[in-house]
């Protein structure tokens, strides 16, 4: 386990903080999710899948052919699945992490969790 | 991309209206794709769409659960989906019947396109 | 187009078994569908997932790693996906095809019959 | 199933057995994945599919509709990715969680694989 005291200190969260072995605050118990270090990153990439939406409605005004707009579609659905793969990653190596590390019944819960959120968008 | 004059001033266009057999003009001839009829239902579910992507990003900026953000993605995805396949069956029932009505190899590559249209949605 | 005897002489008729426009007898009259000419070729591609499928049996009794049984479901996966998408393909070509040709309304339930199906493979 | 003479015994080591903090032996050291408990039941659903598989063989051999028959391969699917989504459930419950608590550098190798096979999963 790292240690981090420059997450205890700085406001700018690290990405790696669990201390929670010695029942020290973590980020979690601050509030702060394991996404919160990408979330440039994650509101640049939603703003581009916007852009992608309003695209489609572009392209439907103007009576592109359905083939073309099938293609866009896909293009978004799969931006969405990645950013969707990539904000999973972040929980599972901080928020699942953080609860193994804990110890006690809390892993379970949220490895069940995270599972029913893969199931649902595996069934998308 | 073509101009609709035809579909611009004919509230009413017809949703069903091949007339191939006989050598007159149809829909496909005036540049009208099959979801011409279902357009201003596809604008209202894209701008819901679009309201939901930005929806997402005022969960990323206000530290949202990861999990809670990951349900609204799956919503999103099975929005555009539903989307897709809705402007899929237009497109078989127009474009692709059409095609197979004017005979020819037209049909051939029609089904081709189409069936490469839904593996690049079924493999996001 | 070749002719099937054993369909030919089948008793039990397809239901789905519309004339044509002149009222000639069609493959589909006989129960003969769009992926009669690719039998051999869609069976063999079963056999192979069946060994596919038989292969994460072995590899669920050798304990062998769980990210490469995972990586094996992904292969059996993707592999019942494509047959899918060329079962689909020949429907499109052949049975759809058909009922665009032969007019009338069955074209609507065709598409709307097909349109489903693929729903339900985009859902899985 | 909780004993596993063959695994204690075994001489092929697995290669991922990291020491528990405390240099106690784990599950993992002996060579047992998370869903060695499950075997018997992945096994049955591994059957149960194969013989699904069989089933849509038989379905071709009969010329049956091909609707009826992608309904088939929906089922087959979907069953496989349940399959590997309670696969993947264990995986992180045992595998990933064992990392967490282990600390070090491994937890991060081990979210970027499952994440890497939830990625697999997703585009299939």
């Amino acid at each position: 386990m790292t240690t981090t005291e420059a997450g205890a200190t700085s406001a700018e969260a690290p990405s790696e903080a669990p201390r929670d072995a010695d029942g020290a605050e973590t980020d979690h118990d601050r509030g702060i999710h394991g996404y919160h270090q990408q979330k440039d990153e994650h509101l640049k990439r939603l703003r581009r899948i916007e852009g992608q939406i309003r695209g489609l409605q572009r392209m439907v005004g103007e009576d592109v052919y359905c083939i073309d707009i099938l293609t866009q579609v896909s293009a978004s659905t799969k931006a969405l699945q990645s950013f969707a793969l990539q904000l999973l990653e972040e929980h599972l190596r901080h928020c699942v992490a953080d609860a193994a590390r804990k110890g006690g019944s809390e892993i379970d819960a949220k490895v069940e969790e995270a599972t029913k959120a893969i199931g649902r968008l595996l069934r998308t």
